[in-house]
């Protein structure tokens, strides 16, 4: 063997699928873009890579270490795979100008890079499904997205007893952060501390704090924080008193509660002012989706950016949206048992197709197979040199088919024997007809 | 606006997908993917990147100036974006070991990359459908895989008279080379040369083929190699005399011929010992499928590649498949006019719902686009404010709707009024029913 061995092994933090892997992963796309297209979202997707300052221009150059960026050799630009799809789509949106429909629905899922170090439920490669919306202004845009992120979850099995939707509003945010001394210069640092408070240690959380000018009382208030999440039932207006924010700054969440009741989702959902998103392009409501116990980073996350697809140079025009990874997803739903079968996800032959006679029935199985994916069908047959039924029939079931084609004696007089597996029937049916019968029988 | 306009483009070589790009896009990786399935192949992926050094073992250092490759921020390996998938397939093969079963029939269809300039027909980005046989020696395997190919093109419109598929023999094609006064040492070369004449000047090919060693009428019969390709209705092995190499040497070819006709596509094909692939790896039967009139690059190609596995580490273990890329084929397609209209590819709503109602009936558009969605159906709206039912269905046929669900006067009996824009009919049905009235008259 040439070369040292880890070359022969996937990079660290990426993965090889494998067919039952890959099931899995087709199971969660199949979802994802099932939830799209039913809500009205066409798909689209950009470059893989992009030029290195459509991340830094917004970001700033503190980004590239988290970016796999690189340079064409003899080349004279610097491109990074996309960590996010944002960018890309404020660039495309822009890119259309005054030609940009309004409102425009997009989604996308394709794979995002970060160079940062592996850990449970963060790779360095990972597939993402994201969400826009581009021209609705008010909170019914916010409530549309956090139901097709919904949909998907409950097509997938997760129910309101296993997901909750922590919502919070940027605004909101900043309010109750003024309200315990933390002054204008500070208040990115401090959302941000907010944002990371579940992955620090309390005492280096109190010192940042500290840092920030909190007093010890502040500090305490700062880290309770979001700890007992209220009910999103509860009319945000109400929570005035107790957050000591003005009635006038919940008023988007309370409208945001009636579109979400309106579209059924309220019980998944929560009021939690710890949210605030790291990325700094939010302007308004944010979001996140976490399992119910919190015991894993969040399945989802997202809110509004007004001024995104502006700031590439694009029309003024408002947007909101979310990211939804496959990493903690997968491990939530094997969490919870939800995918247990990977066979169970894999496409199913309708027909497997078997010799048990001499050599001109052997020959007729090619034949037959070719018939049979011309006119559409999965058709599998096995690599056994046997014509020992009981063996055949094993290797239909291990593939999950749902019929076998058996070739017997009755084929001199242009027959088939087909069993159903699922019905488990057996019926002789005329070569003519297979076709047919198996598209009756099989398809639901 | 930040930063040079440059990187508010997507990068040389690369595409933005939007909706009608993608639809077009996706139609031909569903071709692919439905062809793959029906055969019996399991969907796989690997990493989009991998160390550098899986693909400078095999191909040597030389490959480097045609990756992209790049290191982490502090890293200590080189990685680089999978310009082919083979190598991936190889290792992944590789590291099932004893595991792998025999025979194995996996495809894929990511992204690959190459960092050369781009031309028609070629791109930086580009997405590539994968078939790999593992394990079948003969030419049964060959012609597996060339007939899944062709049931992918046939499904996407193309027929015997718009490709061809010209198949050659890297024993056949060296013992030509070797009969023209080619050396072992310039073999490599010669086949290299080869494959690019219909890239190279009719000159630059002389002069190059003069530097290998040939004498001038040797040039001209080198030039004249495949110039006339042969039918595959004609037996390989009456083929012997004319190409003065043994019949031993098509035996191989005879019997890939008789697997070929035996799947319904020997139509399709054609013997021309002008294809060589540039790849290394192929150690016996290669083949390409071009456009009829030759004046596109090859669709696909691909061959049997007998020690790769092995070569990576895994048990030894012979393997065929292919590569087909989207640009060609989709030059290919739109020439033909068989993609014209990308929003007939496009995913259709089963209901359009519309309000020609006062307040209470516009409330109930969204409770409704809900429920349809909660039952699996795609269901859009308008984002016009108009009641004016003549604007509405005109925006209903704009996204290609099969029904308008009417919310009039009817409402408050409980019932809604739905338009079948396909079978040009209207019915007034009850609320309670409509899921059930859409799913029968809609879904084909």
């Amino acid at each position: 063997m040439a070369g040292s061995s880890h070359a022969f092994q996937a990079p660290r933090g990426t993965r090889d699928f494998h067919p039952d892997e890959m099931a899995v992963r087709l199971h969660i796309e199949q979802a994802w873009r099932t939830a799209s297209i039913n809500h009205g979202f066409d798909e689209i997707e950009g470059p893989t890579f992009e030029h290195l300052e459509l991340y830094t221009s917004k970001s700033g150059p503190g980004i590239v270490s988290e970016l796999f960026s690189f340079r064409r050799s003899g080349g004279e630009t610097d491109f990074a795979l996309r960590p996010e799809f944002t960018p890309t789509l404020a660039r495309m949106a822009a890119a259309l100008g005054r030609g940009l429909p309004v409102p425009t629905r997009w989604f996308s899922m394709p794979m995002h890079y970060r160079a940062e170090r592996p850990q449970r439920g963060r790779l360095r490669e990972f597939r993402q499904w994201n969400i826009d919306v581009i021209g609705i202004d008010g909170p019914d845009g916010d409530a549309e997205t956090i139901a097709v992120a919904l949909a998907a979850l409950q097509a997938l099995g997760l129910d309101a007893s296993g997901i909750r939707v922590k919502i919070s509003h940027r605004a909101v945010v900043s309010r109750l952060l003024t309200d315990l001394g933390v002054s204008p210069e500070h208040m990115a640092d401090a959302q941000d501390l907010l944002d990371k408070r579940d992955r620090i240690e309390t005492a280096a959380f109190a010192e940042k704090a500290a840092a920030l000018g909190l007093a010890d009382d502040a500090i305490e208030r700062f880290a309770a924080l979001g700890a007992e999440p209220v009910a999103a039932s509860t009319d945000p207006s109400t929570l005035a008193d107790q957050f000591d924010v003005p009635a006038e700054a919940m008023a988007e969440l309370t409208e945001l509660r009636h579109e979400l009741e309106r579209r059924g989702v309220l019980d998944f959902c929560e009021w939690d002012f710890s949210i605030v998103r790291g990325l700094a392009y939010y302007t308004g409501t944010v979001w996140e989706i976490h399992e119910a116990s919190g015991s894993e980073r969040a399945i989802a996350g997202g809110g509004r950016y007004d001024t995104l697809i502006e700031s590439y140079g694009g029309p003024s025009v408002s947007a909101c949206g979310f990211g939804m990874g496959d990493v903690v997803l997968e491990l939530v739903l094997r969490d919870r048992e939800l995918i247990s079968d990977a066979m169970a996800l894999m496409p199913r032959p309708d027909a497997f197709v078997v010799s048990i006679g001499g050599d001109d029935t052997n020959h007729a199985v090619v034949p037959l197979l070719a018939k049979l994916r011309g006119a559409g069908l999965h058709a599998r047959t096995t690599s056994k040199t046997t014509s020992n039924l009981g063996k055949l029939l094993k290797d239909a079931g291990k593939c999950n088919a749902r019929h076998a084609v058996i070739l017997g004696d009755e084929l001199a007089d242009g027959n088939v024997v087909v069993k159903d597996f699922d019905a488990g029937e057996q019926a002789t049916v005329p070569l003519d007809d297979l076709i047919e019968h198996l598209a009756d029988s099989g398809r639901q």
